[in-house]
Parts: C-alpha cells; structure tokens; sequence
C-alpha cells in the first residue's frame, strides 16, 4: 500500500517539516536561538496549532512557554528527514527535460547530485557531458550499486509505465514524475516487491491547463470566486 | 489580495473542475451518456459528496437520480472554465529549462502554445529556431498586442522578481513559476495594478528534497507512518 497518498496527513507533515526544517536553519543563521511555534506559522503561512501539531506528532517537544531550541531542533529534524545525507539521484529519459534536469546548476546548488542518466539511446562517448548518460539496460545495477533511491522519470509518456517498473524493480522508492501518466504505487508489485512508494507528479501541461482555466474565471466569471 | 490561496477551497474545486472535464470527455468517447457523481469519484479518487458539492459550487445541476447528462456538462464546463479557447503562453528566461519547455513536444500535443520566448541574451537570428526568442525589452507590447495572460518563468532565481513584475506590468495574470524563489501576488502591486493573479509554484528542487526526505523516514521510522 501506499505509504502516503495525496490525503493524508502524514505526506504533509513531513513536507511542512522540510519547510520547518529551512526556515528554523534561516532563523539560526540570523542568531536566533529559541523558536516559537507562532514564528513557523507566520513564517509558513499556516496556523500555530499545526506546527504544534506536526511537532507532536514527529515527536519533538517543546518547553510550554520558553518554545523550542533551535540547535536542538534542527540536530533533531536533520536526523528524521535524514537531512545530512548526500542526494543522490538519476534521471530516466534524457530528452529536453531530462537533459536541462542534468545539467541544471540551481539544483547542484541546492544539494541535489544528478550522478547519472539513462536513455534508450545514450550519446556517443564524445558528446557526453559531464554526467555520464548510460543506455537503460545499465539502469538496474548502477542504482543497486550506488544505493540510488530517488529518481526523475522524464521519458515520452508511453514510455512512463515500463520504466517506472523497471526503476521500482531496481530498488528506487522515490518518484519525481514529469510525465503525463498518472503513476500509482500498485497495491501488489507485479513483481512481488513489497517495500512502499512514493510519487511526486509534475505533469506541467495540466498545470498550465489549469492557469488558464483560473484566469478565465477571473475574468469572466467572477461572481464564483470566494473573497 | 490574491484570489486563489492554497487553502481556498475554490483554486481546488478549479483544480478538479480542470480533471472532471477530462473524465467527463474519456467517458464521452466510450459511448457514455450520463455520468454519477460516483463515477466521477471513482476516477479521481474523490468522494462523491465532494463532487456534488463542487458541482453545487460550480452552479451545475443533476437530476436527483438520473447523475449528469455528458454533453450537458461538458458543454457547460467548456465555457465556465474557457476550455475551448487557445491556450498561449510564453516562457520568460530561456536557459535550459525554459528552452526544454519551448521544444516540448509533449506540451504541445497537449494544446499548450508557447507562442515566444523571453531573454536579456536572445540568440541571434540564425540561431533561432521555431518559435521566436526574444529580448525581454519586447515582453511587454508582445503580451499586450497578442493578449497573452499565463507566463511561464523560468529565469535564475536572482532575477524572478523583476521578471515576474515586468510579466504583471504587461499584463499577464497566471504564472507558472520554475525558479525557488516563493513568488506572492501582493496585497497591493507597486505599480497600482488591482487585478488579482494567480501563481502555481514548480520548485524542483524542494520537490526532490521531499521526496528524499520521505523515503528517509519510510525505511528509517517507519514507526512514524499511518497505515
């Protein structure tokens, strides 16, 4: 079974708890040592009683008036979304996406290592970049080897399921999905793998479907629109 | 003040309303003729009182037992949501993500126009390729006279703000943001504009962390998961 779906509380909690993870980081950073769960929500946009609830539920304590302390928290946080260590991941399609993924400095800076790609038709060894783009085939033994968890889909839609699969067979749990098929975490593996799944779509076209449709109502029929 | 928040319900029953038609039209070409809100449902991974309400919201009506008539509601989502009308939009910063979604043929195939391309270093004419680059100093008579609304940004994150108010200036009022920088349509637009903007956040980066973070505490404390 999925181990998170859109619904529940606990993707969100831990998604807040990246967020809380950053902003108690940028608060350190400023000389802060105490953080109170007030300061999260006007930092976040969300109400105190959820962080306070988030942070109950992750098991981080405060004290009821002095709040929480920073170093403490963070060394605490660090170590349940296991901030520390490396992010290493591939991409699955090396197309224009794939491709601009790989080679993109905003994410080396943001600390996420693309160590490789994987394409069904890989570039000769003298147009290769500086991340090396393997054929698919290699897929499975450079991710069992380097203990790759995390993974972008970026190939053509009809190919999205079959690589899913073979990426899931590999041992990947993590999802980053830019194609257009809605991929799910079937309850049973075809293959009998019983470890859970989690998917992050990013279908862009249906993004852009919906600002459009948003932006027509603004426009055009306003009188639905909440204040 | 923003129209649309992330907790609004009515940005999600927009959302949905954008999947309904989808399902709605899917079902169409099988034959179908009426719908039930549990069909719908079912689909979406809603439940049906979810649907009701939405369609309550929406001002679409159903017979007490007879569910929806197909083309009744396609025809009546079509025009509420402005399905029917072309869907251009442009991309501001063409580095390598914004050039990937130019070329997307994926995009394209799904109705999606990227009529032009926005840049402080156009290429030059020769290197210029199906649809046009070109410097932003263009952006906003282009916007204007073509009457475009939704804008992709993908420029480096110290440039997002100046971009994103040029692309407000022009008169553009749907964004689809690539850069880590948390765009907000202010209370009150320097420049004295008073319609409202919708903005839809892809940060790529954050997402992967995520996802990094979730497989950490699916195999590290798994204690802490729902079932």
């Amino acid at each position: 079974m999925d181990a998170f779906n859109e619904k529940s509380i606990t993707k969100n909690t831990i998604t807040r708890a990246s967020s809380y993870l950053r902003v108690i980081k940028n608060l350190r950073s400023l000389g802060f040592v105490r953080v109170y769960s007030s300061n999260l929500a006007d930092a976040l946009g969300l109400t105190p009683a959820v962080v306070r609830k988030d942070f109950s539920a992750l098991g981080l304590e405060g004290k009821k008036k002095g709040g929480y302390l920073i170093d403490d928290l963070i060394a605490r946080l660090e170590d349940l979304l296991g901030a520390q260590k490396p992010r290493k991941t591939v991409v699955v399609g090396c197309g224009r996406i794939g491709r601009a993924l790989i080679e993109s400095q905003e994410l080396r800076r943001e600390g996420i290592q693309i160590v490789a790609g994987f394409d069904v038709a890989p570039p000769p060894p003298d147009e290769q970049g500086e991340v090396p783009i393997y054929h698919v085939d290699m897929l499975q033994s450079f991710v069992q080897k380097e203990g790759i968890k995390v993974g972008i889909l970026a190939v053509p839609s009809h190919a999205a399921l079959e690589m899913f699969q073979r990426m899931r067979l590999a041992g990947m749990r993590g999802f980053l999905n830019f194609t257009t098929v809605n991929l799910k975490c079937q309850e049973q593996c075809p293959h009998g793998c019983e470890e859970q799944c989690i998917i992050i779509q990013i279908n862009i076209a249906l993004k852009l479907e919906n600002l459009f449709h948003m932006v027509h109502i603004t426009e055009h029929h306003p009188e639905l629109l909440r204040e």
